[in-house]
């Protein structure tokens, strides 16, 4: 077993990015995704998929009226995934299942952006919402619009396909986060009553239900850690204990009996301890695992520590893109195979690597471990901001490398790679997660314990630790140089992570290394200079992924980057990067959101396309060319255009 | 404009094969695939899929019967694809809605077997099975045991979805070869019967209708040439001329208008001469290309075989696998867009290679080229022949170039590639057509016009040509030796096709190169000696498929050879063959179907698994191997395992 060196991130009102990169994607979360994505909730985006959401709040909130007044409102089916004016009665819920969902994680983005900057007019909005939300909460504290709208008796029937714990989850991350940022308890009070009917009903002597979509079991350590209510972690690990033991409980709920296989999509086919592999829906899954990581360190649970060490392991040692993307499958949006890390039919949605993000942060702060902490950098900076355009107002849902524009068009096997960032989404978990994450980034650079403060990432920021501030200059991604003043109230250790991408670095200070931190001893106030030397590198995928057999990717930093067609020509397969080249980093400047991208050219070749489907084996024709690269998280800002990650290369 | 030399092929009871490798092909077929496939049209296949076929005959009888007594049976829906027990009433019609055809195609390949050797018992199956057929057809000729089980009044109702006119067309097609077999004119003339009544309903003056799936122009053109009679040819032109013209009849049965974009599966979107690409279902596809040829030749209509060469030279160099397969996508079993030959998930629905030849037999007789005839001989030794284990009694429908067994049981993308082939399927269109087309394989041989005769494919056999007989015998398989020995009548050309795999062959006599034939003047009787330098070849894909760059295939003759893990060990992707290597030929015994297997073994590497999944870019190890290939018709005959056609390799 592992020795554990628990330690706590730092609460986002002691941790403020102030960091050129950072800054700007945070500031176009607050001025740009925050106000469209309210737009969306309330469904007024034009030729953007409708959202309902509001809507169905509002629909609650007056059948809730009408209870109170004795009347019986009627009843509608609750049948299917999604609803709209075809399938559905005008007066029904409408959008998807979980759609209450958007709301909260839209509150809890607004939330951290309050939180960085107070802004009466966003305040206004957010409790107007918090209003209507409320409005819409039964007399037991009930809160799912779906079941309110269409059918009451039947809430909590159908755990397995319904999301209303997923929607308690993220009511409870969102009513803690609104509440820690403005002190406003209304929306955590709404979490509180909802969650101590939840209680009430699948407690200890209660149903054994557990949700098919999990969170609500982080939203209960949330809730716990924030009222410090033991009913509420309590109810969290029984969600976890229970899942996948037999009977299956999504088997009760329809009378039947199955080997729980079909629940592998859910994560419920075994005990958690029992689980060695990363399976089924990825998101559900790393919300999980993420909840099995708090329990781990709230209880000191070494045999559900050791569950997560193997599936972390298996995750990012077999079912990990380099750009941090997991779920390799469109069906069922899941995790494959181990080493089935397909790049044209990569499903690699947003929000699995968020969820990715939030079980590392959870794991680093049991033990710290460069790994983690450099899989949250790979996720970060690669499929997470991918996610989103330069301009904060288009969305990637899936994150494939490799993209033929053709082939999402002609091919149904690709119809879910989308070629440019869309509006918005029906089905609208990713936007809204990617604003609540980057808005609350400070979370997931620092850790401290009695002794120690771990740097996991090298942001620019203003820390507030238990042994006085941190001021972190970062210039990270472009040279690598990165300064920190500490301002010694006591001693202690700060614990630096040093990329695993890095082979030569510089510490202005005697350091010990241990599982990939430089340990430095603080004893006064004083200034570190850290310098990791910056410079593309090639990296191989291991050959046990079929797809990527002579082939090669090119990192640069933190940063994944890729091929366009836009710089290089279509048929990005016809290029060879000659493995002789220098690099040369620069700029190439985006019309489109008036903005620098940066760019590493290198030396190669480009093929003459073979005239004959099929010939006598005989090298291609080549003529050298240059190849342009540029960082993943950017591709497809400048419109449709073929794109790759990996490329040939030749000796 | 190509010089046309139009030349007819030899009919089947003129030429009998006679050749060490075919003769036991066919006599599989006749021994073991004819008898079995009885038995499942019958359902009498224990664990297989359910037929229904001769089982819905047997219902039709007994409406037929019912109706002749002015009864009035029941109805039933024909709103589906496919019936069984659980979706449709016990009485109505089972089976997917084209199971006719079954019965017409085993028909069809039985001729063929009593044409080479007449079998009493057979015959008797045959008679007894065409009496039920025939006592199926109702008064007014119409023959379709869907309707006529379920909806009298419906028939030919919606053309676009249900295969009357497919039927008709392998009911004329059966019809006329029993007809020639056996003299028996019973088939062929319900085939006139139902011919007559289509000519009546969708003649020049009636609905200007043509099939969803083509065939039935086949089928016309097959019944013109065995009668004599000018309607069906006019029948078969309407069917073709019709097509895809606006207004589209498709939306006529509907009652909509569209962009006719839908009908690209039924290459119904443009009128067929407006057709430049191969589109849609493969198998309709090369139908209806077939048709177009043979009406090109039979009306020397020049716009009409340009579209024939349009799409011909379409197919062969840009949507065609190196084993003859086409139909790259599972989603409508269709030609997917330009270049896009994915290894892993193609279809290569046997069908649709049987079909290639079929179409690539009637442009050989209108001018002979070699690539054509390559074209024959690549879907014929690869993906026809892979369509059938050793054993006769069990087949594959998709042919797939890369196998994965754990991909094909995880993966959802891949539930179509089965891994090991299938006793029998629902829709079992390929075992049967691979029946006939085996059986009929004399036609496929020789054409000759007025001077010349063309061997096309070198398959030892015994010829009656206008000019005197040919003997062939061949070796062509197995070291390229073969003789000719001429017993001329009068004078003529012998043309021979010079395999395009082929850099160095011996005539003995003199010879004029042209289009890929060797020319041959043949004045009295003699005996020719021909040898074709038989040795493995190296063979790259274009780097347009971006699948198979820095790979490539092996090829021997006219044979692609595939590595399996059961000879290669699993991961096949490791290996990388040695460009430099000597290639030693040889045989590994096949215990399950106790028979060699013939191999080319060479040397090269097997890379050790890189141990990280992402790493700085290293050469993995490697440790020097032995890389075993077999002829890709014999893959999975000993039992599930990884298959590679493309391989890596190494200077």
């Amino acid at each position: 077993m592992d020795t554990k060196n628990y330690s706590r991130h730092i609460e986002l009102n002691n941790a403020v990015i102030l960091d050129g990169f950072w800054s700007d994607v945070q500031k176009t979360v607050n001025s740009k995704v925050i106000p469209y994505q309210y737009e969306a909730l309330n469904d007024r985006i034009e030729n953007a998929e409708k959202s309902y959401c509001v809507e169905n709040f509002k629909k609650a909130s007056e059948i809730v009226r009408r209870l109170r007044n004795g009347e019986k409102p009627p009843v509608y089916p609750v049948d299917k995934w999604c609803y709209d004016e075809n399938n559905s009665d005008e007066n029904a819920f409408h959008g998807w299942v979980f759609q209450d969902s958007d709301a909260y994680k839209w509150l809890e983005a607004a939330a951290y952006s309050l939180q960085r900057e107070f802004d009466s007019q966003l305040y206004d909005r957010c409790t107007e919402l918090i209003d209507i939300i409320c409005s819409a909460q039964m007399e037991n504290g009930y809160l799912d619009t779906l079941y309110i709208i269409n059918d009451r008796d039947m809430a909590f029937s159908n755990l397995r396909d319904f999301h209303e714990l997923y929607c308690f989850g993220h009511l409870a991350e969102a009513g803690v986060a609104f509440y820690y940022a403005t002190g406003n308890k209304r929306l955590i009070w709404a979490a509180v009553r909802f969650a101590d009917l939840i209680c009430e009903v699948f407690g200890e002597n209660g149903k054994a239900g557990y949700g098919g979509h999990e969170i609500a079991e982080l939203g209960m350590i949330k809730l716990y850690e924030a009222t410090g209510k033991e009913e509420y972690l309590k109810a969290a690990r029984l969600f976890v204990d229970r899942r996948g033991t037999r009977p299956f409980y999504f088997d009760i709920e329809r009378g039947i009996t199955t080997d729980g296989l079909g629940y592998k999509y859910n994560q419920a086919h075994l005990p958690v301890r029992e689980q060695n592999e990363a399976v089924g829906h990825a998101v559900r899954g790393v919300y999980l695992y993420s909840a099995m990581a708090d329990l781990s360190r709230l209880t000191n649970d070494d045999s559900m520590y050791e569950a997560c060490m193997r599936i972390w392991e298996n995750i990012t040692q077999k079912k990990m893109y380099i750009t941090g993307g997991i779920g390799a499958t469109v069906d069922g949006e899941a995790f494959s195979f181990d080493y089935d890390l397909p790049n044209d039919l990569a499903y690699c949605e947003t929000c699995a690597s968020i969820g990715l993000i939030f079980f590392a942060r959870r794991m680093l702060e049991i033990k710290a471990n460069a790994q983690i902490a450099d899989t949250v950098e790979r996720a970060l900076y690669n499929t997470v901001l991918s996610g989103m355009n330069i301009d904060g107002d288009r969305f990637f849902y899936v994150n494939p490398l490799e993209v033929l524009p053709k082939a999402s068009r002609e091919d149904s096997r690709k119809h879910h790679i989308k070629t440019t960032r869309q509006k918005w989404f029906g089905c609208a978990c990713c936007p809204p997660n990617l604003a609540r994450l980057i808005g609350s980034l400070g979370e997931y650079c620092y850790t401290e314990n009695d002794d120690t403060v771990f740097v996991h990432q090298y942001i620019g920021s203003s820390v507030q630790t238990k042994f006085g501030r941190l001021d972190v200059k970062s210039h990270y991604t472009e040279n690598g140089h990165i300064e920190i003043t500490a301002d010694c109230q006591r001693p202690f250790t700060l614990a630096l992570r040093i990329p695993s991408w890095c082979d030569e670095y510089k510490i202005s200070a005697n350091a010990e290394i241990k599982d990939g931190y430089a340990y430095v001893g603080i004893t006064e106030k004083c200034e570190l200079l850290i310098d990791f030397e910056l410079k593309p590198r090639l990296v191989k995928c291991s050959n046990l992924v079929r797809e990527n057999t002579d082939k090669l990717a090119l990192c640069y930093g933190p940063s994944v980057y890729c091929l366009e067609a836009v710089d290089n020509g279509d048929n990005l397969q016809l290029l060879k990067l000659d493995l002789s080249t220098d690099f040369e980093c620069g700029y190439t400047w985006c019309t489109q959101s008036n903005m620098p991208i940066p760019t590493v050219v290198a030396n190669g070749f480009r093929e003459k396309p073979d005239e004959r489907l099929y010939s006598d084996f005989a090298s291609s024709k080549q003529i050298p060319c240059k190849l342009t690269f540029i960082p993943y998280r950017f591709w497809s800002n400048r419109g449709e255009t073929e794109m790759s990650v990996y490329f040939r290369y030749t000796e």
